[in-house]
């Protein structure tokens, strides 16, 4: 058997990276070798994720700073890189990496988005413009053909996996009206990120539930109506409003499309099963409903549909872990097929119920 | 200052039973005299409710199970009577109190659908039709002329609550159009009530978010449609989707309208503070938006809006507990209004925060 | 009937501060009049608490930065003042009000202790030692007599209140070998403040458990000692062992005493009674045990004991809301006793269960 | 490579059945062929758990009934079977199997007890007493050598497992004293098991926190007993005191014992290294103390020390995963070790963090 990959982790400290990290060490080919982070540099991992204290593969990697001008020198020492950095930051330094030989998974916002003009109206300027068009869209049940080979993966966001993945086979074989589609989404707490707020202060989360950036305002709409007019052949203007879910992980996201004529929710589940197949998105039968506990911890992603038929209106559900198929585990599944391995090759399939 | 009235509950054991002694024991003008429960009867209400072991006035009142033959009897011993049965008891237990000249708050299903085709098509057969014209639906913010004097009052469900209050300034004032209205309503645990079942147990529910009662199928809706119906002058046909949070108390409903023209936030804004007052619905301005922490506890609701401007749909926000404003706490204030009293009298109207 | 005592609030703006507001709002002697906290000042008081958004009597009390040299101008617009701020700074602002004449119950470490030496080991200088002497331990249950009339009340910390009810009894009535006892305490989070970190971010906190500040090494346990060994009439030293549970509310505190020959857990309890009467703590009968979701959000305090026969150890028990008997309202029990009222005036008795 | 050793579930409904088909299906020697449920028989596997629902390999696996007239047919189609059955019943159904030939390992209280009097005294009449010299104890760390080669494996119970971890380095080397220890235990609300009651019902259960079965009433008591005296060379009696606590995973056990002269925290320390090597216990470093979280869903357990230096009073830590160090991994681990294979093959040691 020849010699794991050596993998690199640029943003170690945040929950994606824990993620990636642990997600890593389950890997057949894949193998830590290398840990970046920006504040919690000069320390072991295992003092920046406690829970890593005591597993001796990782336990005592160096977390060290990171800077472009290291990007020679560290390409050599890797084959593989993945980015968990701010938007910004991240495509100044996994963009130094490309350019010295590394393939590069990118997790942040930077190389969602096709247009430039679109990704500087919502983060400000694009340090690599010139890296767009190289990146594909690391959303593999979509891309699965254009990200074989790819040396630059953008992985998407945890919202847009679960709004894009509902929506995509009702779009893509017109079930839905392209016009008027709601996306009711609801997050665990872990997708806020690691940095202590007010606002994800245990006391002021538990027993709370509450909408935030809501009225087209979060920076994930861009990446889920670019995705979703792909799929409709057409511009698509969505709503998407996203809400705090007192609970560490999962996503649940609701989508409304009204119902072409003659659709069923049988219809819908048979083009999810069509486009999704055997993969890491799964398609609930009737009556069964997606519970964000199934997917904890798992690189899975679940969808139902249920029609609405005195209102003519098809809703969609998709339960996925955001750090897992909204991250993590999606960013190592593309990189597998970038590697022409098999996609779910050393990701977990299975939640940790209860 | 004159005598308390005698209030009796009728399924005291539950969680909304609970919620009223509560409420109760801080009401100036109501005193808790009588209690039943069906299975949990033979008992002291601090068996019961052990919260409520050590407080003199209540721990020991001994929880009585009510027969429909012992409705002249206790009528004699109380003044007004919460029933917070399951619907179709109901009807049979209020209803005979309510015969026997009690002022009745009925907080099931039992009362609240006016037209009793609707009524048996979701819950079974009516045990009291007759009834039915006689009751008022306790939504003080919008039948506050109703209530004043009734003797039958229909307190609303949860979700209707929540969901009704943030679309009736919307519709009420044309702002949205009638059509393509869409309900995603988050709810804690204890709307599912006090009993124990595998879904509502704590490692199924915790870390899990799930829709439930999807496509039309849960029994709020009629009652939602009803109210709508009436606000907007013209039948109303909405989409409702509840979905399961893990907290214990709060329900957050977004609701999804498309704007008319030229409607802004603002708007909406106005038209709600217009038609609520200043009573227990509060209106959040821009760019404040609800969170059920702010409400645990309270006797209050919350609402807010925002316009999806690229999308042109309104998206609106309320925020409650599910057992105060959504049940207990609205109860009382209906009774107070029938009662010819200030609405809020005896409620509480701060949360415990956090 | 008199008007209302004027009360201010130093530092509103944490969770102490928050349950102070939300207690006086009902309490029908003491009104709110003044609000200050250091960090949040210069806004609205519902910009820094939004639950209280809407309450017409305080959303817009201005918070206010107080200095010492306002005492003199502060002291003529009130009769009251808590202060909620950190040891150290708070000893200056609350002793620069006692000066200048107001009554002053102080939430901080800084009058708990008798000892300044005592306290300058634990919190470093002591910025008015000369107050010490004229302050009083706010335990009302136990120092119920020297609170008549007092005019600095020191309010004890949270886990100090349940650990010295639940062995005030057993020490007091030699019940228990006053060595070897241990103190095993289990706190919500909300008290460790309102400051975020990321000790008590969401994420870090939902499904963990952990011990903190162990091996003596916590500042209450000076303050336990201290009560601890004016109930046993000797020097006590304890072993305390506080943890953090995910829940937002509540301590619970186990403690462990070798039981004296013949004791037995209704000795203990019949102790308990005795010493605290039918006031705001509750003595269990077995074989009920406290929950803290009895006491969330109310001014009581849950005790219980069992005998472990076998090893002839004493386990006792106490279930308390850290904010309510174990801050806020404990301070307003303590100053409704100084002041010449019924000890549990316009405090919640019940709990909001669930 | 040889076909992986086939195995069968009995009890595969519960959450210790749940997390057993999880860690098989990361095993690469071991293959689930066969499950069985008493209640929920008659039912695809992902019927039961539907977290499992798409998971090609097991989902589809009938659950059956099993009755002991089975067991010859049975053998043949496994070699190993893992019994997560109530106490009582599972001793009948494993001890059948192991009649007829198959490797056994009983999750059950049925074959921990030593002593068959004691066992009957806790749980009434033992079905299979002549099996009880055959079973070996499953703490791996303190019975490494008598689990080479066995074939009726008795895994410990969850809080046995943490409060023996914690507290057998100081009784075998002797660095406390052996009397006056307590067993202060915390744990999530899996560890009651998967059958709804109200005690578990989520409303009841978050927010709130509670002991339960205390004064030397836990069936777990005995076993603690016996560990720690065959630790000790004497007999041993503990207080041990069980609590819930609001989260789904997780124990976290804390332990008291009168330390010997001149013992530190590094001499525990030391002594809880040397006893347990390099495998799935972790002992911290100073001053890190352990947290559930860091366990959660590994086989992992954490240790720490603290010496209470003015009580003279070790305090001891062990964290777990209840439903993985506490069940079903350890499970796995002493079939590992009788098996001849590494204790750790094919568990998982990371958390999945947060």
């Amino acid at each position: 058997m020849p010699d794991p990959l050596r993998v690199g982790i640029l943003g170690v400290g945040g929950y994606t990276g824990a993620e990636l990290v642990r997600l890593l060490h389950g890997h057949p080919k894949l193998a830590l070798a290398y840990a970046a982070a920006k504040e919690r540099s000069g320390r072991r991992l295992a003092d920046v994720l406690p829970s890593m204290e005591g597993i001796a593969e990782v336990m005592d990697l160096p977390v060290e700073r990171f800077e472009p001008e290291h990007a020679e020198a560290l390409a050599k020492r890797l084959d593989v890189v993945f980015s968990a950095l701010p938007h910004g930051s991240s495509a100044v330094l996994s963009g130094a990496l490309y350019d010295a030989g590394l393939c590069v998974v990118d997790l942040s916002a930077d190389f969602r988005l096709h247009d430039v003009e679109t990704y500087e109206r919502w983060y400000g300027p694009h340090p690599r413009p010139d890296l767009l068009p190289l990146a594909v869209y690391g959303l593999p049940e979509l891309h699965r053909d254009r990200l074989r080979g790819a040396r630059l993966i953008a992985a998407p966001g945890c919202y847009p996996t679960s709004a894009v993945l509902a929506l995509a086979p009702l779009l893509r074989e017109r079930l839905v009206e392209p016009s008027h589609i709601i996306i009711d989404a609801k997050s665990g707490v872990s997708g806020a990120g690691r940095t202590a707020t007010e606002s994800t202060h245990y006391p002021e989360c538990a027993e709370g539930l509450r909408p935030y950036r809501v009225g087209g305002s979060h920076r994930h709409l861009p990446e889920i109506e670019q995705e979703l007019s792909l799929e409709a052949a057409q511009s698509i203007s969505v709503v998407f409003t996203p809400h705090l879910v007192p609970m560490t992980r999962g996503i649940l996201t609701t989508v409304y499309g009204v119902a072409r004529p003659g659709v069923t929710a049988a219809t819908c589940r048979e083009a999810a099963k069509a486009l999704y197949g055997s993969g890491l998105v799964g398609v609930l039968d009737e009556p069964r409903l997606p519970d964000t506990l199934w997917v904890r911890g798992s690189a899975r992603a679940l969808l139902a549909y249920a029609l609405d038929a005195h209102a003519g209106v098809m809703v969609g559900f998709c339960a996925e872990d955001n750090l897992g198929k909204g991250a993590a585990a999606q960013a190592i599944q593309s990189l597998n097929i970038a590697l022409g391995w098999p996609e779910a090759l050393g990701l977990p399939l299975m939640a940790a119920f209860p």
